[in-house]
């Protein structure tokens, strides 16, 4: 039983876990005159509480990139997930309902995020693969790849792997994993766990890994360029669809799953 | 070296071996209003070749219907597959160009065709599986899957399994290899090799299959249908979605592949 939940309705919070297919989507945050996945859930929730719900997320997406792990909060009762599937359109999923404690937020209370970057090697792309992985038909050397990744654990300067046109104050960011996996068919995934994440980073991060294993950069110039070299330093910013926000991490671990009816 | 390429062009054959994503196309088969994938691989191979090449096909697949290796040919010298995927739509691939022998047809010179039906079980379809799977949320008894893809081992009767209107003239089938297979994220493949195939066969089979798996009807009863039941006894014919034609088995074996420049 969450603290306070003797209160009644507005001492709760709710967790949900959503998946998403981004292709469908101009990213999570609303804006006006285009579909957004968050204006999706929105109208869900409003359908079944009967009121807005305001919801705070975990990780802002951009355009095209899925989601199989976001998290977004909040106040009140959680909501069946079963009851939201019903509402939503396909290309959105709630994957849990929970209810936890009072004044828990998706955003400020995330330990980490994790996303995965899918990249597929090879001279011609597998068409089952569209819209799901980026296709790279150049040399990809795997040590290379491998000793970039390494570079990245710790706390790094990630200045030169955002948009040079930023709101962020500070650029300094914790990573706690970052590796290549290789997946079916030759896949080849990037995993990176971070306490937060600029805009871009990993997009950027994997466009300049992927330099370094073509050969067109060093791995000793990519471990440069986390000591907050400027952004014009770094490669280019891969396409959204070969990117997939994994999972987030809370240290909450008091939880009640909503999943039937409500 | 194959029989009589010494005297000229007109010897030879070309096989090619071309994947697809259903989606986005009306099927195989050339029809004048909607897209389909004959039209483009024969749009590619007239741009390259300079003159019209008239495709002969293993599988005529269906509208949405996958296809990873279907084969198709013509006569004449192959084209490199480099160079007609320079010009084909990203949803159609040529995985492989080879030279074959004088006269060699990929529909009649087929040994046996394979296919694949992927099937998601799970309460909410996951958003990744979008037009890749069928999701089915009711109960699926494994047992009684494999029970049923045993039975259709060997030579039966599939009348059950295809449009009760039809152009096919005999309803034996051999069936070479049947056998449902878990695959990546709980998805079931089942996978079906026979000498060739009724129209809707895969699909009807699945479907019914299903009906058991479910429990509303009975492996016993399955096993009946395979000796020339009328379609109306059998279950429903699934989405085309689900559908992959896996690959085409030939006893030829001498091949020349052409995979780089013409």
């Amino acid at each position: 039983m969450p603290a306070g939940a003797d209160n009644g309705r507005s001492a709760l919070t709710a967790k949900l876990t959503l998946e998403y297919h981004g292709a469908g989507f101009s990213g999570w945050a609303r804006q006006s005159g285009a579909r957004t996945v968050q204006e999706e859930v929105e109208r869900a929730l409003a359908t079944v509480r009967r009121e807005p719900v305001p919801l705070t997320v975990a990780g802002r997406t951009d355009a095209g990139v899925h989601a199989q792990g976001q998290v977004a909060s909040h106040p009140g009762t959680a909501t069946s997930a079963y009851a939201l599937n019903s509402l939503l359109p396909p290309d959105v999923r709630a994957l849990a309902s929970d209810v936890v404690s009072e004044g828990f937020s998706a955003r400020h209370d995330a330990l980490s995020r994790t996303y995965r970057y899918r990249v597929q090697p090879g001279q011609w792309p597998r068409v089952m693969e569209l819209g799901r992985s980026l296709h790279w038909r150049y040399a990809m050397d795997r040590g290379a790849l491998d000793a970039c990744a390494a570079l990245l654990l710790g706390v790094h300067d990630y200045t030169a792997f955002t948009r040079s046109r930023t709101t962020h104050t500070h650029f300094e960011r914790t990573v706690l994993r970052s590796e290549w996996i290789e997946e079916a068919d030759g896949v080849l995934g990037f995993w990176i766990e971070a306490d937060a994440f600029l805009r871009s980073m990993v997009r950027i991060l994997v466009g300049t890994m992927l330099t370094v294993a073509q050969g067109r950069d060093t791995v000793d110039h990519f471990g440069e360029l986390l000591a907050g070299r400027p952004r014009a330093q770094a490669g280019d910013t891969v396409p959204a669809h070969g990117l997939y926000l994994q999972s987030v991490r809370y240290g909450e671990p008091e939880t009640t799953r909503i999943l039937g009816s409500p």
